[in-house]
């Protein structure tokens, strides 16, 4: 080839760059890199720099104790802001309080000693303006589940609290952990889609165990399977009872068509804040006037009247059930605090506030063991109870407060009023809370962006409806686990070609305006290259390389003498490494050069510190593809000018 | 600012191109794709194309039987190259068969079984020219140290037999499986760096329990942890026997040297070769002379005439111990592929043929599965003994059957002569055959080059030393799996400049030549964009973000206007897309502009299909960064120019 010729192209007059190998850090200096960027990503010491000490206190108590941020601060008009939306969540905190306990097994008025104790805890510990606290319908549920086993072996209604009161405990020491070891990263392992489809699979099966309730039933499964339901609901279908199936659907039609308006009309957000309690006190009426109790239909009966009775002594940290307790702490802490950090952050953002995640999951956990002690069950953020406190223009915590005090006040004064409140009604309230999490748009869209995650969100659905509910969510966090996996194991591997009149080099299948280079072929890897795909990638470039062989010399273009690695995309661990070196020596064997481009800083201290970077000769280590091609090339002119022959 | 004078600078003349969505492929599509390029990445299939039926007869004939292949151009000049080869590794294989079927707590013959059945076997399925098949030290450790628990239970030799029978058809099935179901890649979730730690730890246990042998001990400990090995050792100090102790250091010294002088003239490759079995033929003759057992030195004792009896009536599939058997089989099955597989690839990427990993897992599982019926215990390619294989000069699987030969004759007429063969001398070859996995130099390099690689080594290697040996390779594993989650949950962010007097954009920290824009924040994100770290991405960002802001603000810089993200690395699913939405919408809330540079075909399609691309707008989506620095910029400056004021 005429040299004069080929300097004329573009290509080799171009500066070339060399790779910089980024500035040497010992591996002590890397992995505390490392350690520093895993654990305090948000820089949560950055408030504290250039502070005095006196300071520095202030703002570490603030940091513990976010009211002592906002507290001085608070005044009349947001007290005011407060009151109003207060009172909205707590008519809507207890119905759903003494609902979402009978959901999880337990006595209903502990609903109300959940509704109570933890706001007050949380008003102080947490940073979150809008999250209204209490019990909620998937940790409650998920309780229920895993201790029903417990009624299986011993119908000691004690024992059934102890264990409660202690899974309870737990959820709160793991919240509190998560949060103070900085691990909270672990709760987005539970990706979006997988959550869907379990939410939506507890949805169906709390809905279908409500039938009970609606149907009258006496007799009914213990279990959580689909099959089971269903055939407790055939079996004893002579239990049926008409009044109570006329009296909730028509209760159940009225808070869906509330919930419905005010999906509708967001301004109307108090129709369905304010029909779950309507609900009770009509239902109640109508029970007293008609004594529908002499019909069959089971109403909620005595409660005691008073404030949370102290339940450390009930905490049972040995014997037979503990591991129960651990479990069904672990599994329904870690659903509430998804719930809790979920609110959190939806409404920080919706407001433009700051929201740290790790520090909430310690107030939430705090919360949850003081909870424990007092009677409470598993308490968090409620998704649709923070929605109309924020609907209602609450400010701060106080709101909680407010709603604690209204709770109080139910506890003290109009407790025998629930004595005659059916049960079909508190059926109801679950089912239209539980309908909401079945969220079919939103599986139809995981179809059409992302086959993989709609698989997740199925495998969870089904794995929650056939199998168990804790099982579901294994299944659930395992399939999540293994997406990653696959996506690392099978890494997309591109061809590129140059973007015409550009020295840009992109993907030919993505882009038209992309032309391969005569005798080049440059791959791309979109993924990092690890032990899980090292082997994947070399024998997956090596077919490329033999199928762009045979086509180019189907057509008689001009043979093939180059393959340039994009590297842009990658980390590499030494598996990696050893991957491109064999690949390296297999196209020498076929006498192709191997060139890469653009690796980025971590990957070229790899490169240089296993001595890679030697054997492949700083020469074939290019800034960009376009450099790679034009001092590739003018080595090959160079090879073969009639000089050199 | 003046648009006329804006417009001659170099970026703003520039042709913007716009970013391709991937020609519309249904879900379905998408999944097929997914499908074959990650079953069939190879594209075994292509060898068929265009190829009459009787020609894919032949082909797929010659796809299960290699022999078929290469077997029709067998000459008289291979066959004298596969002849030497062939008696040098039964050489070997006679001594190191009856040492590792002693380490798998097996009678010592059945090493010689495993050494005459399985390479027959593989030698008419096989598509290795190199491997030599036959019984590895690791598969039979890790069985020795599974079943050990039934010497606890059950003292009788049978049953122990029927289990390790049954292990090894259960590690065929498996073996055979995973290459017919083409998952061959989960043998790459065992990375290198664990593999090596696991090894080290378990040939350090196995040498130390060797120390039985070489003391001359009665009374040993059943456990494999290193601590009842090391007091078994020091509480029966009195049975010590110094002659045992002479005699097999002595052996040890000379099998050690004769290792050491191989791998210092590879051309002497015969001396360690011929080591073991000339020490077992001394150290037998001066038992003999010496009446060695007088001292209380073990010596074999009587072995049975005769080639392998059938044993497909001792394969056991119920009864409490099936769980076991199943375990067992599984987890040497898997580490004799793994090792199969490596043995198989270097020889093949030596000699540079062809090696279908998924074949040869079938070939080796069937030969398992014939051992499992004819007296054998799991065998595969052994790394040693095809070293010496291919030194010698192997042209073809035939030196497997020469081989099988020599065992068979060995088998038949001269089992008496090892009667008096000390047990010590199995023990040194033992401890001579796995220090060899020790590979020091390797886990140094790692620490060197990748601290991550090297705390999975070194976890692999304490888990086998202080837990066993198949917790550690669980943990091994779980490390493995572990590393890549870290590496997806907190992916490398860069802020990224400007390459001078070029359109290229990389790391500030990587390169020095790299200057930041003004008013622009560039940012790339190494990674794919995953649910795992989808909220971190989002936190890091807008915390460079806010540092940024502060920086400009302290130096008095004109302030930032716009946040380029470089997608080029990126995957993407629908977390990730949510969390993109969410950060345009903050950066939206701080009036900072936010824009796209370079999302690859899948994230573009699924931009697009999200309807992300739509609340993005195509015109904050560029094909390069400095594509969209130029499309921003102009802009802004017909923002602010006065004639839109």
């Amino acid at each position: 080839m005429d040299l004069e010729a080929s300097t004329s192209t573009p290509t080799s007059t171009m500066e070339v760059h060399k790779v910089a190998v980024p500035k040497e850090k010992t591996t002590l200096d890397s992995l505390k890199h490392f350690l520093v960027e895993f654990f305090f990503p948000d820089n949560s010491m950055h408030k504290f720099k250039n502070k005095s000490f006196f300071m520095r206190v202030v703002l570490a108590l603030q940091f513990v104790f976010p009211i002592l941020e906002w507290g001085p601060h608070y005044n009349l008009n947001l007290l005011k802001s407060d009151v109003i939306s207060g009172i909205t969540i707590a008519s809507l905190a207890i119905p759903q309080g003494i609902s979402y306990a009978k959901l999880a097994g337990l006595p209903p008025i502990l609903g109300l000693y959940s509704s109570f104790v933890p706001p007050l805890v949380y008003a102080v510990l947490g940073s979150s303006r809008d999250m209204a606290i209490g019990p909620v319908s998937i940790a409650s549920l998920v309780m229920g589940s895993m201790l029903r086993e417990l009624t299986l072996v011993n119908e000691d209604p004690s024992l059934y609290l102890q264990v409660a009161y202690t899974a309870t405990f737990f959820a709160g020491v793991l919240q509190a952990s998560l949060g103070f070891l900085r691990l909270g990263f672990i709760l987005d392992f539970l990706s979006k889609p997988t959550l869907i489809g379990y939410m939506g699979g507890a949805a169906v099966i709390v809905s279908l165990q409500q039938l009970k309730g609606l149907l009258g039933l006496d007799h009914f499964s213990n279990q959580m399977g689909i099959i089971p339901v269903i055939q407790s609901i055939v079996v004893n279908r002579k239990e049926w009872k008409w009044q109570a199936l006329v009296m909730g659907v028509s209760f159940l039609l009225f808070l869906l068509v509330a919930r419905h308006i005010s999906s509708k009309w967001p301004k109307l957000f108090w129709v369905s804040a304010a029909a779950p309690l309507t609900s009770v006190i009509i239902s109640t009426i109508f029970s007293i006037i008609f004594k529908v109790s002499h019909h069959g239909i089971r109403t909620i009966g005595h409660l005691k009247e008073g404030v949370n009775p102290p339940s450390m002594d009930m905490l049972n940290f040995k014997g037979p059930y503990l591991g129960l307790a651990v479990k069904t702490g672990a599994i329904s802490g870690i659903l509430a605090l998804t719930e809790g950090m979920a609110v959190g952050r939806t409404f920080a953002s919706r407001k433009n506030y700051q929201f740290d995640g790790n520090q909430e999951m310690m107030a939430i956990g705090i919360t949850n063991m003081a909870g424990s002690c007092t009677s409470c069950f598993v308490t968090t953020g409620s998704f649709s109870r923070s929605a109309v406190n924020c609907n209602a223009g609450c400010k701060t915590a106080v709101s909680n407060m407010i709603m604690a005090i209204v709770v109080l006040l139910t506890l003290l004064f109009i407790m025998p009023l629930f004595h005659n409140t059916p049960n079909v009604i508190l059926s109801a309230i679950i089912i239209t809370a539980v309908i909401g999490l079945i969220d079919i748009p939103a599986a139809v869209k995981l179809w059409k962006v992302d086959i993989m995650d709609f698989l997740a969100c199925m495998a969870a659905f089904f794995g929650v409806l056939l199998i168990s509910v804790p099982m579901g969510l294994a299944i659930a966090v395992g399939i999540s686990l293994f997406k990653i996996l696959i996506h690392v194991t099978r890494p997309n591997i591109v061809i590129m070609g140059n973007v015409q009149g550009t020295k840009c080099y992109r993907s030919i299948s993505q882009y038209e305006e992309v032309t391969g280079v005569p005798s080049y072929l440059i791959i791309g890897i979109e993924s990092p290259i690890y032990f899980t795909n090292s082997m994947y990638v070399q024998e997956r470039i090596l077919r490329w390389v033999r199928e762009e062989e045979e086509r180019v010399f189907m057509l008689k273009e001009s043979p093939l003498r180059c393959i340039v690695l994009d590297m842009s995309v990658a980390r590499i661990d030494t598996s990696g490494l050893a991957a491109l070196s064999e690949l390296k020596k297999k196209l020498g064997d076929k006498y192709l050069e191997f060139v890469l481009a653009n690796p980025v800083g971590e990957v070229t201290r790899k490169l240089f510190r296993s001595k890679a970077l030697e054997s492949f000769g700083p020469e074939r280590i290019f800034m960009t593809v376009s450099e790679a091609i034009a001092g590739t090339l003018i080595k090959f002119e160079q090879d073969s000018s009639p000089l050199n022959q």
